[in-house]
């Protein structure tokens, strides 16, 4: 059956670096390029929630996801060193990394089967997303 | 099978207010916050209609759809209040109601199955869609 | 001499209609179109605010613009029906005396010299402006 | 199961006019518009490339996919006339029929499984995609 | 004095070619690159054009705006070959002559001192810019 | 006179922080707020060149300008540390400051006259600019 979800958009400006003490700074090199620099480099991530909403209903969820996301995505990151997350101390701040940690941040605190999709802008040209599969029908 | 989706942008500018007979003040106030404020309030909505298309087609189905969208959503709403809108008379003029709204105007002008997505762009970040399920195959 | 100009950008959502009692009815369909339809309609409108800046300053100035700009002017329209505001008891709600309003709001509250433009987009295609001139040097 | 996806932002300039020997020119002014003038016109065209991608890898995949992109697609069309091009001489350069060659293209060079997507954006207010379908789960 | 300006966007898609007679076929490379490959490209254009307002006008200048760029300008432009177009016989389709064209088809058009500013969008990292020089006052 | 200008848009992203030596931790925190945070953030930035340009030249300057820049300021601040940036040894690395500096940088490359105006995108809602004054006729 189709259904209704909502999409809002957050932002949250912070430093990273790809690196993992895993590789040699050769391999980091060649497996992250530039991105690798040792000081790091920034960048202002934008990060889409989508999740399942409902027509006929009578409560107006924005304030309520915007509360949830800002004190779990935004607060925690915005303005911050990735690669100081505690999150981030076995696994490198890739993008693929990122949006499924928001996708696991989120998830534990909204109703099950809520949660659609997260999407994650990086840079102009550059999109991650982390979705739930479609289910069968 | 992959298959080839094609989505037009259109929009219209119009007023609303977020209010439900069904509450009370406080209560729809509690629901709706500022988007309940007495005289109302009004968006630059975007709708994004996606339709099934075909590869190898000698017929530019365009023009046509655009004047399906024009004459049924888009001269309906651009520069109305949607609160008085016949479909708004007991239901509520969230982007839910709206978006699902749009859906059922257009998908009863359009063959079976060639409807498969409407989105409906709110504010810059705010955004609702009414998608066809996936079929199983 | 060159010098720098900070530019923030704001945004508030409200509900206008063109319309002048100067006018018969006839008269302000002929003059406004559409935008006269009488229940009104609305837009997201973007603010722009262009003030001189300087370099080797110690002092982040965002925070106190942002806090002017908010309770000056987005708190005063976002939400609202301009129609409604007292600044348009005699004038119509046209994005020219809206840009012109929203200068003259702003420029009486900052040290003189240093509000540099206005700028409003009421539409996707569709920007106003309002800027002190060049001086002569 | 949730899968994270990469979506890659490519562009090309391109010449191209709607026209197929197929029809007489009635039949393609009919069917094209002006579309169909006989000079052709162009676009700034946008390709959006989604791949599956994985948490938890080591390995930076933008580079080895952007040379991929850049040689296949960018460099065969970028400041060409499209109609010139040998997949384009019995069919018409449609956005659908365009789309449908960019993944057709793509997904030859790459892993089976890895290509999810191709959106091909011809204007501001025109989409096009051909996507591998869901998998029943 | 401060005053209000107006910039209304309009759009065409066209095909065009860097080249000139005056330069050998080696000399058009060097000083085009791949913009004169020799069956053209095309763009996606965006008009800026910029006029002289005023607040507490009565009258709605849109529509006649509208009217008489979209008559002058994008009806001459839209969906053509620049190259043909009977002003590029002796001069190249930069950007440069082309937003100097729109500019001084578009003055004699206007009452004196009104058009402002005529801006060209080529593609995305790409602007032209045609200006009246500020007055001294 | 009305002349043309070019203007071309380039990106790097880097991380930086706001502090000064010059100020306490208390009053950096006041100064800078979140942007003092120690472990320092990133922006994608982006530079728009404007640069004087001429009708009927038959030189395309777009790729001498690009290399220009791309050397003199795309490859020093692209993925690095602004605050590790020789330039900011004893300045703030604030929009204000950058900007200037890529003015600085980049208008003693070019020809008297040629550099017209640098504008800075740090985030959404945040632009520099760096003009040259309009000169008197």
């Amino acid at each position: 059956m189709p259904h209704v979800s909502l999409t809002r958009r957050y932002r949250f400006c912070a430093a990273h670096r790809l690196h993992t003490d895993f590789l040699t700074p050769q391999q980091n090199w060649a497996a992250f390029g530039k991105c690798n620099n040792p000081n790091g480099h920034g960048h202002n991530y934008v990060v889409l929630v989508t999740v399942k909403s409902e027509t006929g209903q009578e409560v107006y969820q924005f304030e309520h996801l915007d509360r949830m996301v800002e004190k779990t995505i935004v607060s925690r990151f915005d303005h911050q060193d990735l690669n100081q997350d505690p999150a981030f101390i076995h696994t490198t701040t890739t993008g693929e990394n990122l949006v499924k940690l928001i996708w696991d941040l989120l998830v534990e605190k909204m109703p099950e089967g809520s949660l659609e999709k997260v999407g994650l802008i990086e840079t102009r040209d550059n999109y991650f997303e982390y979705a739930a599969p479609a289910a069968v029908h």
